[in-house]
């Protein structure tokens, strides 16, 4: 692991760091925030998720998320999005594919099997990679994220519900397979067999018996891209009559941006908090 | 005025806007956040003056400014750090000087006196927009600032009293006369003649007897820039027996980065505001 720079801020150390990830096959780096009380000893986890578009630098310079997390005493992990690279096969016009774009997905399909594995770096090679290098109580961790990393957050739960404590999402997108801007990417990475699309679904996967006790999700009401591509109300209606307890709040006024997620950060860092312990 | 984009935020507008200022004879942006309580009357207003190679968009990305500022009520006002556009002479490949470095001067020297008049626009003419466009309160107005806006905001209270309240900054340019990156940029802009410098420069206008009440400044002292380019002891002693009270916060380990600003701004934003009413 390389550290390419590190802050101190609130009190605590905010890092970002690389290493040669076997799984995606290129250099993948990402950034950790340690707060303060890592001096006392291990601290839990909590993965945050980003965005179609985005790197680790996005939450990292608008999340605003170090004075509570430091306050809590939360470590703060934001990895990249996609595998990089010029050899990372890419649509470089599209942003809805290719690097920036990862879905959160193992891709099956050619060119894209060689660096797209999103999921396995996600759950695999990455935790690995804190437990190692960081002051990470990996009994303790969290999961949440924003838009495409919501959707990603949501789907790593319910399939590690055993290793996660606590889940939440910022107007997370829901149903891939039927939304216009995740459709096309599910087909190029994992093939036009549709039943090999829904281990990545939240709501395909608790239709199928998955459950999280519960889950938090803010959404905001200006959100443009909540009709067609995030659809927040699917999950509500899948979740009825299960084990799954949903808390959607609906946000007047607040867009897609990161002015919506850090005014909301404080409260999902909390409901985090209370349940990593 | 123009509107380039609003989202809500922390219950209030963080806007972004233009305009074709006539002394900077260029178009100019400027960050406007406005506190939800400005549907029950005018707000007072904090102006945040950036540093070398900022935009209005690096504190308003950064800052960490509006959840305070929503509570505590108080408009932001982040302009520009110097003209902008194609005509506008630079030095590209300069970062201390030209575009992003208008060190809040009016440049008497050509070609920079066509359009370098920051001292002018954030004294004058961006007032006069903010007092007709927004619901701003001008008797209740403070001035803070990082680096060389830090610089910007301590000369321009210095020379206006009567309209600032409250002054602060982080990690200011003191002394930009004997500062490796600031000389070049003064000379350039203002002429070989350093008497004409002097109304640009906090030390030496305390030195001519202006004061301000009282004065605060955070400085890291992990900032590379500490000691050629910043250096606040010249400040604490030129106060010395003066009417200007300082407070001078030196806070280990911390860089010149906005992970050092976002840390200390809450402090800050309370100095002002318990001094702007």
């Amino acid at each position: 692991m390389k550290t390419l720079s590190t802050s101190l801020s609130h009190g605590g150390v905010q890092g970002v760091y690389s290493h040669a990830s076997e799984t995606c096959n290129c250099e993948m780096t990402f950034a950790v925030f340690v707060p303060p009380q890592a001096k006392d000893g291990k601290l839990p986890v909590l993965w945050y998720l980003s965005g179609l578009t985005c790197t680790h630098q996005n939450v990292m310079d608008k999340g605003e998320y170090r004075k509570l997390a430091a306050e809590l005493g939360v470590i703060v992990v934001c990895p990249d999005t996609s595998p990089r690279g010029e050899d990372v096969a890419d649509e470089p016009d599209n942003w809805q594919f290719g690097k920036g774009a990862g879905f959160y997905v193992d891709a099956t399909q050619e060119p894209y099997a060689k660096h797209y594995k999103m999921y396995s770096y996600i759950t695999e090679e990455l935790p690995a990679l804190i437990a190692k290098e960081f002051p990470a109580d990996m009994d303790r961790q969290g999961i949440f994220g924003h838009s495409m990393g919501g959707h990603g957050a949501l789907t790593i739960a319910l399939k590690h519900p055993e290793r996660f404590k606590s889940v939440s999402a910022f107007a997370p997108i829901f149903e891939p397979s039927t939304a216009g801007w995740s459709r096309p990417a599910l087909e190029k990475y994992l093939g036009a067999d549709e039943a090999s699309w829904r281990p990545y679904d939240t709501v395909a996967l608790i239709r199928e018996g998955k459950s999280f006790p519960e889950i938090l999700i803010d959404q905001g009401t200006a959100d443009s891209f909540l009709d067609e591509g995030l659809r927040p109300w699917l999950l509500e209606e899948a979740v009825k009559g299960t084990q799954t307890k949903l808390t959607l709040n609906m946000r007047e006024g607040y867009d897609h941006s990161y002015y919506f997620i850090s005014t909301f950060m404080d409260d999902h860092l909390r409901w985090h908090a209370a349940r990593l312990g």
